[in-house]
């Protein structure tokens, strides 16, 4: 066994997201249904093809009459229903039954609110003036050109009712990354088997297809042994869709007692290793590599550092093929409770549940006792990052973290 | 036209939440997938059915000694991999090369880093002593029995790796619910038709599928003209679900000029209306009924009622049908701006985009010139409460809010 030289010196976490910041471009755009767009990233900007509302209607359900009419007494002259368009001039003491959203039957009216009002088959009595008009006016939300949506916003309901309503109804937004991920190991059983002495259950890709699933996208997943040939294979051509693949994600592959053996397996399949260890723990022999557009990780085996790498690292790939305008940072927290990880020689990043306690973003460090506990990941819901140094952390002492939650 | 009488007087937001708990009772069970289960909630606790790790492993690529032989030299006298299961009693100044996860052969043993010692042919020399033993022992994070997940935990991608690493494959999760919606109103038009004079696009169907894709739902959805006959027979006969339907969404139904459209439509197909309006703008005019296992809202059609009754009433009739064990709470949070809600005679629900500055939620109110107004909607991530009464909000007030994401 020959001790591999890595190609470069340890990439501290700095160094790895300003680099995947310049290798990930957003991926082509495509146009989809709304039903298709939710969290998806518009890539050009909505602009409102009319006036918003497009016409002056009621807000309220009631009886149109002159804006300069203040006399109680009307006549019922007709009436108009949302969806109606019945343009009329009402001459002083005429009013028109309206509905709300209905359109307006002209200029300089208002609208009587019927709460307001007594009818008697067409006869209308204003029991209570009011000093509103009730009518939401033409152009009043918007102005026809403006631009309502900008490019690089990820699609929340609220922003896809906003495209409904302009009639943006085929969004163009960023397709969806491909991603392949092996599951390697010798020692790995599927999570439904037994396994036999010295196997455990994978657990990393019931973590990786989750992790993907909340940016909407299905990984191609597989669980191979620790065979060179094979996973050479797989990398080099996995099915039909290799030459478009975007990003390839190895888990594992360090258990044959050499580090190394997926760095040597992605160089052998032609990509460029860019890192192949950083400077923080946990997820310490990360490796990048590229090879044409397609960018892979390969990611330690160990649950925690696993955990980490994904939800920094890969979550920063995704933005940045996503073409997200805005990009996950670190964010000042507090802590609920001593974290025992200060003063190692190592920058840190610690799992924890945040909350948002009386305005104040409040994290409780989770317990590991090990790099391969997922006992307390489950509920892990932040990364803090301790940083490097004789520091400690007390109860009380402000830390930087990074939320999980997608945004 | 008759004045409906409302059967019950309006009730306030705390009035609606308190009785959807009381009515929204969490749905059958199922087992699904691990690829299935991700956001689902889960029906019953998880244990360890072994100890985890389930044997003592080695944390590092190295080589196993016993633990008591603190001595420079050894024999290399064999090989463990992950995966593998080699029991064996090690001599004093006798050792086995040993892969990051495999099985110790045996009890009372240390492991010396790869990096700590120098290998020629099968003679050890070790260069640094280490006082660490670089093991994961059985049972250090979990033993047999203990309850891993609790019930009514909505499962994360952590949660899913760790009952895959217990063998939960097929976890007991709450089903999805069964939800109808009816997009009602003469005024609207698909958002890919150009509307008619007095028409304008139907941005609720959007806004209503996106918002129960957040929770994993997928809606029947139909676009109705305000006819009584069709509505009844689409409420009474949704397709071949209906016995079976849990959620009824009807938005709009005020466009014939009489808001109580929905209302008697709902109790002429059997359905009891239990709250026809609140006190709290806006939504005032929000109805709740229920008729056997269904629930149903009718949904006042305007963009901004839509938006907050989905947020606060359908949301937590969603999570009391989930069996979520914690459910969404206003929480306090400061105003990066004035606020011009302050000093309604109504409590008013006010859209506003939340962020974390410095460690505290702070909240932008978003500007909305009319309850139409989607412009501001689309980046709503939150919901501000504002008290009925006097008192006025400038920036810097400290204020009830609720956060829009699922968490």
């Amino acid at each position: 066994m020959s001790a591999p030289t890595p190609n470069k010196a340890a990439a501290t976490p700095e160094d790895i997201l300003v680099l995947l910041q310049a290798l990930c471009l957003p991926l082509d755009a495509e146009q989809v249904a709304l039903a298709e767009a939710a969290g998806r990233v518009l890539r050009e900007p909505v602009c409102a093809p009319e006036d918003q509302p497009p016409f002056d209607r009621s807000s309220v359900d009631g009886f149109a009459v002159r804006q300069d009419d203040r006399s109680f007494q009307f006549r019922i002259v007709g009436q108009i229903r949302a969806g109606d368009w019945r343009p009329r001039t009402l001459r002083p003491g005429e009013a028109m039954r309206i509905g709300t959203g209905a359109a307006l039957p002209g200029d300089n009216l208002r609208v009587v609110m019927k709460e307001d009002a007594r009818v008697e088959t067409d006869r209308l009595t204003v029991l209570r003036q009011d000093s509103e008009r009730n009518i939401r006016f033409r152009g009043e939300d918007a102005r026809a050109g403006q631009v309502l949506v900008g490019a690089g916003v990820m699609l929340s309901p609220g922003a896809l009712a906003l495209l409904a309503s302009v009639g943006c109804a085929r969004p163009r937004v960023t397709r969806r990354p491909r991603v392949l991920h092996l599951a390697t190991g010798n020692e790995i059983v599927a999570p439904d088997r037994i396994p036999e002495r010295g196997q455990i259950r994978d657990s990393n890709s019931a973590l990786v297809r989750a992790f993907l699933g909340q940016w909407g996208i299905i990984p191609e997943q597989r669980r191979v042994a620790e065979d060179a040939e094979r996973i050479k294979s797989e990398i080099q051509n996995p099915q039909s869709q290799n030459e478009n693949l975007d990003l390839l994600l190895v888990s594992g592959g360090a258990s044959v007692g050499d580090h190394d053996f997926t760095r040597r397996r992605l160089e052998e399949s032609g990509f460029t290793v860019l890192i192949s260890k950083t400077t923080a723990r946990p997820g310490k022999p990360l490796i990048l590599a590229q090879r044409g557009n397609t960018l892979a990780f390969g990611l330690p085996g160990n649950p925690l550092a696993h955990f980490v790498c994904l939800n920094l690292y890969v979550r920063a790939a995704l933005e940045g093929f996503a073409g997200q305008a805005t990009r996950t940072a670190f964010t000042p927290g507090v802590l609920a409770a001593d974290l025992p990880a200060g003063g190692n020689p190592r920058e840190t990043f610690w799992p924890a549940r945040w909350s948002l306690q009386d305005g104040s973003a409040t994290l409780t460090p989770l317990r590991w006792s090990s790099s391969g506990d997922l006992t307390s990941l489950s509920a892990a819901n932040a990364l803090i990052r301790v940083r490097a140094g004789p520091e400690q952390l007390p109860c009380g002492k402000r830390v930087e973290f990074v939320p999980l939650e997608r945004s």
